[in-house]
């Protein structure tokens, strides 16, 4: 674990904290979350954001619904709207129903149940990215090895760090575990538009921990790969299918088709709770969340007086579309590096790793 | 022809207008170039940017040194600056040797011959154009046939319309001959990063035009080909070697993966004057842009009270990256469409219908 940095905790009078994700990389601030709805809110506006720390956000918001609501009934009622609050990432469904099952057969003091089980879900996510960086780093090492490198340069689409799952993240785990050995590591950091979590949050990231970095716009991976210059891609995941289909942020599947085309590995971490027993085709199936036009249209940065502005960088009656994620099929990744360790994209090896040794 | 839009012309002074293509789509606005080093300034600037565009502004350049300099010597001192302000694009090359060449050859009147040979190669540009227009059009139509639709969406990146070519320009110019002949068409405008020319510049040339079209985030293609929700891609190039690699803005290897990924015909479309005979392996040794890092940190657009203005959108500390074009490797290319019709990307080929025809 870094052990300096969360992306979120709950204060001393109980409520949750979170850094809001939308102001960096210019405005470093918290905001605190009292309600069920609250949570809602932070989910919805990307205030916080990531697979793993929409889960643990969405098992916090239910503490919250306990603490504000007498009412078991009115406290599930809650629990599905912050279900419902953003469609793709699965791990925000996994959470809310352990929360429930553990609620629903709690004997007395739901709140103390609450609490208790958020937060183990909040550490098991924890000590899975931990295990995550050790066998990834492990990868990357031998990557290293077999090109008879010293260094790595490694590129990563989106935001997939500690501000998305805690403690290291997912695809970045392997990155800081990597820097904790003493390994030169260089990372190309996709911008990754709309939104542009991979130069605001990813970048910021990074330069918290002193990792070496180069942002790029989303279009020049491809080149990058071309040249030689991509030794390993690495993203997180928001579900994966029985399949080993990954959805991911937009462009992943884009990222993913160079690597294969130029024989450089693609790596997917995730966390199981990432995987979607029910689902067998990714590419059918995983519900893509459409978000508004106007996260294309507008802009969110710094201007020359140092406040944060939005400007308008199209033209004005030009419609946009603003589709959140993509799959990347199963056949264009590597492997998936998770807390058991790094399993191949097919249903029989997920099956292998995950199910028949539940 | 769209017969009604230029992206620059020689006014009654004899000096060379252009549309300010950095202001728009915000502020429409044209800058007289009264000499070459002003010419200079508008393509290294990009005020003047796209391929043909560039090679007219290089010829009109040509001329422009003719107009100020009494010595031979001199324009031939200035036209090689010119011939240097960009590397990617060969028209400029191109056009400035057919410029030199007149001039050592012409008997008397310097500045006609200029003037003369210049405006020839603009208009022989618009009859290619127009030519591609028709060739590209009857392409899509058949591709609208073959799958029983009435209408087609096209997926562009970049901008290859009228802002880039006279008079239609490369890439659009088979969906504004689709237009008029009354056929429905959607384009998918890709925003392209960094400069976004899609968002700023195709989106404005299509809304002057009254072209249905949505603009998406570079991530955005890929998904939208796994969808079925595009029949056709086609782009412009900067330069096409021998064996048919194709250098286009950064981005658009990205697009011909994913297209042949999804069986989607991939099309270039670009005038002879593109083909650099010179190069026989594309991926190796067409030369590469690499511009400010500026480009990529600080994004221009419309802020609220109206006013163009930039924004930071990296953290400050953070170093990007800024390669200008990739390259697409023949065997990714459906056709290139031509002034001399549709040609398969390989040497055989290429040489069949231009070196063979000479």
């Amino acid at each position: 674990m870094n052990g300096e940095y969360r992306a979120f905790w709950v204060n001393e009078e109980g409520y949750v904290e979170v850094i809001d994700q939308t102001k960096l990389p210019f405005i470093e601030e918290t905001i605190v979350l009292k309600t069920a709805d609250d949570a809602i809110v932070a989910i919805k506006d990307m205030i916080v954001r990531g697979a793993g720390v929409i889960g643990n956000i969405g098992a916090l918001g239910v503490y919250l619904a306990v603490k504000e609501e007498a009412d078991i009934k009115a406290v599930v009622t809650k629990s599905k709207a912050i279900r419902e609050s953003r469609p793709t990432a699965v791990n925000l469904m996994w959470a809310v129903d352990i929360m429930l099952e553990a609620l629903l057969n709690a004997q007395d003091d739901l709140l103390e149940v609450a609490r208790k089980t958020a937060i183990q879900i909040c550490d098991e996510d924890s000590e899975r990215s931990s295990k995550i960086a050790s066998y990834g780093a492990d990868i990357f090492e031998k990557i290293m090895q077999e090109k008879g490198k010293t260094s790595i340069n490694v590129l990563t689409h989106c935001n997939a760090g500690w501000l998305a799952i805690v403690d290291d993240g997912s695809a970045l785990a392997p990155i800081y575990e990597l820097k904790r050995r003493g390994i030169d590591v260089h990372v190309w950091v996709d911008e990754t538009r709309p939104r542009n979590q991979g130069a605001n949050l990813t970048a910021w990231e990074l330069t918290q921990d002193g990792v070496e970095h180069t942002i790029i716009p989303d279009n020049t991976g491809g080149y990058l790969m071309q040249q030689g210059m991509v030794d390993v891609c690495i993203v997180g995941a928001d579900r994966v299918s029985a399949n080993g289909d990954v959805a991911n942020k937009i462009g992943t599947y884009l990222k993913a088709l160079a690597a294969n085309d130029n024989n450089i590995p693609f790596y997917v971490a995730i966390p199981e709770g990432t995987l979607d027993f029910d689902i067998r085709d990714g590419v059918k199936d995983i519900p893509i969340e459409m978000r508004s036009e106007d996260e294309v249209k507008y802009i969110r940065g710094l201007n020359k007086e140092g406040v944060v502005e939005e400007l308008l960088i199209t033209p004005k009656t030009s419609k946009a579309v603003n589709y959140g994620f993509d799959i990347t099929p199963a056949r264009l990744v590597t492997g998936l590096i998770t807390e058991k360790g790094v399993c191949a994209t097919n249903e029989e090896a997920i099956n292998n790793m995950f199910k028949l040794n539940v």
